[in-house]
Formats: structure tokens, C-alpha cells, sequence
């Protein structure tokens, strides 16, 4: 049993990693929205934080009613019981990273968490 | 006190979001190396599961001896006890986001974890 799992990801609109790459910690999903194209609902969640990465393009969110514009670079993370929902600009598809983490879960890491040889 | 936080990461060579965006589930950094780079030491964890991400350019990954060619759209989960390490190519840099999480930690999550509205 290898200690490693890989995947190549290409122009898909929408990829989730969890079973593709047997990850126990975390989601990931890879996403992208055509211009003038939103995420159909509002959610929130349960026990998970998201962390978003936009990769290119722009577009906004709207967080518990406030309004974020994104653009390639940005990183947010959002609370689990922030009502969000993530729109593509009306001219510019955008495409983005979503990470599920369960709030709190993290321990040490980085040095704490390392071994070096 | 807002359910989100943002910043925006722009060519820095490393960059760690844990504090900048107070990440609770994750610690997650942005890095680059410069052609014929490389991080300079094999390490491993103790509880901590890490997903890498290939932004762009290419190199390869040496995970428990078994060297893995990189490239843009390139997705990899290591297990905490594999001993990794990263290397750009000759002629190429590497810009590559890794997730550090910690192994287990995930419970539900997607429309499990989820709130429809």
C-alpha cells in the first residue's frame, strides 16, 4: 500500500478529490462557474469550515448578506454557519477551490508537527 | 465579529494562511521554488495528512524513495508517515499550494454536512 495517492486535474467544471485521492481529512473540490453562472442555492454547514482559493477569473460571494468581490489570489475562509453563495462575474467565468475541514480539528503542525531527517 | 476572512496572495515565495485567515481546521501555504530548487530536507509528520496542489511549472516529488513527476493540474494526498520532499525542475519553477490537515479528522461533509436554503 503506497503512502501517496495522485490525480491530475484538467478543465472540468467540477472535481471532488475526497474519493479520488482516499483523503480522511479534509474535501477538496476544484470548480469552476461560466460568466454570469452562480452556485444555484445558499448554504452553510454543519461542523465544516470551507477555505476558498480563487485560481483565475472573478466573481463575488455574498456572506451572510454581505457582498465580496473575488479575484484571482484571493483566499477566504468562511465559519460554518455563514450563509454563503458564490457568483461568477456576468463578462468572466471564474474558477475556484473549495477545502471542507472540520472546525477545530486541527492540532500542531508545520515544526510541531514535522520530522526532519 | 464577521463569519469570514479574506487576503490575497500575490508572488510571494511562501505564504502561510493558518493566522492570516485563522484557519481552526487546516493549515494551508502557497509556495514557490525557482528552477533547480528544491525544499532543502526530507521530513514526515506525526498526526497530519498533506494535500499538495501543482499551481504551475513542474519538478517532482521523492515520497519514500519513489521520485513522481509534477505539473500544473497535479493533486497528490501523503499520508503523515511518508518521507517527502519537493524539487523544481532544472529549467522550470514549481508554484504548488500545500494542506495540512489532520489525518481522520473529517466527518461528514458535502451534502452531509451541508444546509440547503
Amino acid at each position: 500500500m503506497k503512502n501517496f495517492t495522485k490525480t491530475n486535474i484538467g478543465n472540468e467544471g467540477r472535481t471532488e478529490l475526497h474519493d479520488k485521492l482516499a483523503l480522511t481529512g479534509a474535501e477538496v473540490s476544484i470548480n469552476q462557474l461560466p460568466a454570469g453562472a452562480s452556485v444555484p442555492f445558499v448554504h452553510s454547514h454543519k461542523n465544516n469550515e470551507e477555505i476558498y482559493a480563487i485560481l483565475s477569473g472573478s466573481g463575488k460571494a455574498i456572506i451572510d448578506g454581505e457582498e465580496i468581490a473575488l479575484a484571482a489570489g484571493d483566499w477566504l475562509k468562511i465559519a460554518p454557519s455563514a450563509k454563503r453563495q458564490f457568483f461568477a462575474s456576468n463578462d468572466t467565468a471564474i474558477a475556484y477551490i473549495c477545502i471542507q475541514v472540520k472546525e477545530n480539528s486541527l492540532g500542531g503542525f508545520t515544526a510541531e508537527d514535522a520530522v526532519i531527517y
